[in-house]
């Protein structure tokens, strides 16, 4: 017998790794109780936690994703900007991370599907930037981040143009230099 | 009995509006027999010209979607610029537009099309850049452009985000600004 949210926790990771890798078979409509048995979970399980196809789909996506570029706390914007950027590149390189970002925008599609998931990835944006604004630091928006910064990386892919590596650090620069009274770089980093 | 160019062209033109009214009403998967026999034509016909489902939603796409922002001649790199990015952004606003975003993304998604459309796409920009250049502009490069404009106003809508009116024109500023040696505004309208 273990704790409760133990299992839960490894039936999210079961679930979450199933949808990869159907979708990275090329399964990419792969309904619920063929997600559920190579899982090893109860459709039952699944249909309760998720709802449906979708949300399943979008919280393994979001998740997976948000776990490849999580936002470090170097003490400066450009820091953090740099190393959560260099994950999204990393992730946009990576066959799985491809699959991800195109099941997701699949997934935005059919019109009314709530999206607390990709606001929980812009609650971590504007906590960085929040954080940096308390250090006096001139900062950006989230919008700003997201069009300077993710929206070309995804384009890329979505486009099925290569992300050439340093590209997520060249676009950082790009709106820390659009920025007004840009700091100079890594006087802050480390600070 | 008319010009075989002329019937061509009309064939092409019932074919996308067919896949297009089709994509509108939710029919993402139709196949070519139901496509042709919306548009009235002969199935043969269209395989015969497209090949396959894929390539057929690709050129409706990417010909629409080039219809509804044509690059203009203002005889300046910023007239040219913000008059394609009001298109764009126009057409981002529209739910044909943003159905067509959707099918081109999704259809390119399987891996190996040829991706000649997209080119296509491309060199009018890159025509647009040069002609600019020509005129002792200083410009940036079409990579540029797609970073910039393209990626922020089509991701605002894969994400299911609002277009605001304006948002193209705001983009195309912050490339021009970032350009080295950026012209004053308005000073080469025209000329």
């Amino acid at each position: 017998m273990t704790r409760p949210g133990g299992r839960s926790a490894r039936v999210r990771d079961a679930v979450h790794e199933a949808v990869v890798e159907l979708l990275a078979a090329g399964e990419i409509d792969a309904a619920i109780p063929k997600i559920a048995e190579r899982a090893g979970v109860n459709p039952t399980s699944v249909y309760r936690r998720w709802g449906t196809r979708d949300h399943l789909i979008l919280d393994a996506a979001v998740t997976r994703l948000r776990a490849t570029s999580p936002i470090p706390d170097t003490g400066s914007l450009r820091g953090d900007l740099l190393g959560w950027a260099e994950g999204v590149e990393a992730s946009m390189r990576d066959r799985h991370g491809q699959i991800l970002l195109r099941a997701l925008v699949a997934t935005l599609a059919p019109g009314e599907e709530p999206l607390e998931y990709l606001r929980a990835r812009g609650d971590d944006l504007q906590a960085m930037i929040d954080a940096a604004a308390s250090r006096g630091e001139p900062v950006p928006s989230v919008d700003d981040v997201l069009d300077y910064v993710l929206a070309p990386l995804y384009l890329r892919v979505l486009f099925r143009r290569p992300v050439e590596p340093g590209t997520g650090a060249q676009l950082v620069e790009r709106l820390l230099t659009a920025l007004p009274a840009d700091p100079a770089p890594d006087v802050r980093r480390g600070g």
